[in-house]
């Protein structure tokens, strides 16, 4: 028998994981069987259960490759002191887990943000799945926690705010512009950067008139 | 026949929105037959077909109820010179809408979030409902945009960033904070308010040191 490479075999699992997030970002998880999954991809059953043992494998695969990307770019970020300001890290990081997506395309559209909302909606009575994307928000949000702690020492952000409730801020920002894209149709990441780029500006209290 | 009150039509109205949100979030809108809406309700199929003519009407009235919710309130901070800043306005107008639904429990939670994601999928497969919510969006952005150039104008935020783009970022911060209360479980809006009051410090270069 020949010798099959790793590259040879993470290219199929390659192949098979994004044909699955396609078929799921089109019809959702419910409605797409494994039947569809099969034809997506063009391989046989045989290929396919080689690597995954059904739908639940696909999604949960999936969904921890895309949060286990999240979490590598906000941990390069942390490891710079002082860390790279909100705006330009989240541009960043989100720009990076969409271009490695950006091949999986439905109707011609990046697929990814409608995968991602399909995935939250089968969170909801997917306990395994719900476990798998707690988990890996939870790394996430630790990391962004101590980004923020890193601006609030090095001076950059107020320091009477709690840094955890930043995390989260931030991480409902990039969440709700995924939503957005999926809504609404595609928009270039300058959007969310240059948006968090004059949040980062606004004023808590009105500003005194130079005459004031 | 007695004469019906305007009060009571509108009372059963509300009834019967409230149910099938209930539903709605529960299930999803594919899941739910409007058997189920009839039995959440404790109401005949005459009497609910009297306010609404099938799912497809109950989920659109939802939604568009929603999000004029939503759009008042930014409305009502626009009117102000100038608005409230953002972490404050955000967390209000949130808020008020979270506590008209805070009698809409699944499993003794608020119900609101659930029902939001499951709107979002419904919506890439529902033209109705997704030109439904692309209009009442769109009005938000628009009043947000305009709040964004009086922040602008009053000298409270940077003027060199697009208003539209900080409009669909602060729209980002609430939408994907639904969406972790509907992954993660119930949380303060203190914390998106707090989160963005710390965002509103953030500085975009490190801070110089006092010395430097």
């Amino acid at each position: 028998m020949a010798r099959v490479s790793q590259e040879h075999l993470d290219a199929r699992r390659r192949q098979i994981l994004d044909g699955a997030a396609v078929c799921f970002a089109r019809n959702g998880f419910h409605a797409t069987s494994m039947q569809d999954v099969l034809k997506e991809v063009d391989l046989s059953a045989g290929a396919v259960y080689r690597y995954f043992s059904g739908k639940e494998a696909l999604i949960a695969a999936i969904v921890a490759e895309v949060l286990d990307q999240v979490h590598e770019g906000f941990e390069e970020g942390a490891r710079s002191t002082p860390p790279p300001p909100p705006d330009t890290l989240v541009a960043s990081v989100l720009s990076r887990v969409l271009a490695t997506k950006a091949s999986v395309t439905v109707d011609g559209r990046p697929a990814f943000p409608r995968l991602i909302i399909q995935v939250w909606t089968e969170v909801l009575r997917n306990e395994e799945l719900a476990t798998i994307l707690k988990q890996g928000y939870g790394a996430v949000q630790e990391t962004w926690g101590r980004i923020v702690e890193a601006y609030q020492d090095a001076g950059m952000m107020r320091s009477d705010v709690n840094a955890d409730h930043v995390a989260r801020t931030m991480m409902a920002a990039a969440m709700g512009f995924l939503a957005q894209q999926a809504l609404f149709g595609p928009a270039p990441v300058e959007v969310l950067e240059d948006g968090l780029r004059g949040l980062m500006s606004a004023q808590g209290e009105p500003a005194r008139s130079p005459l004031g």
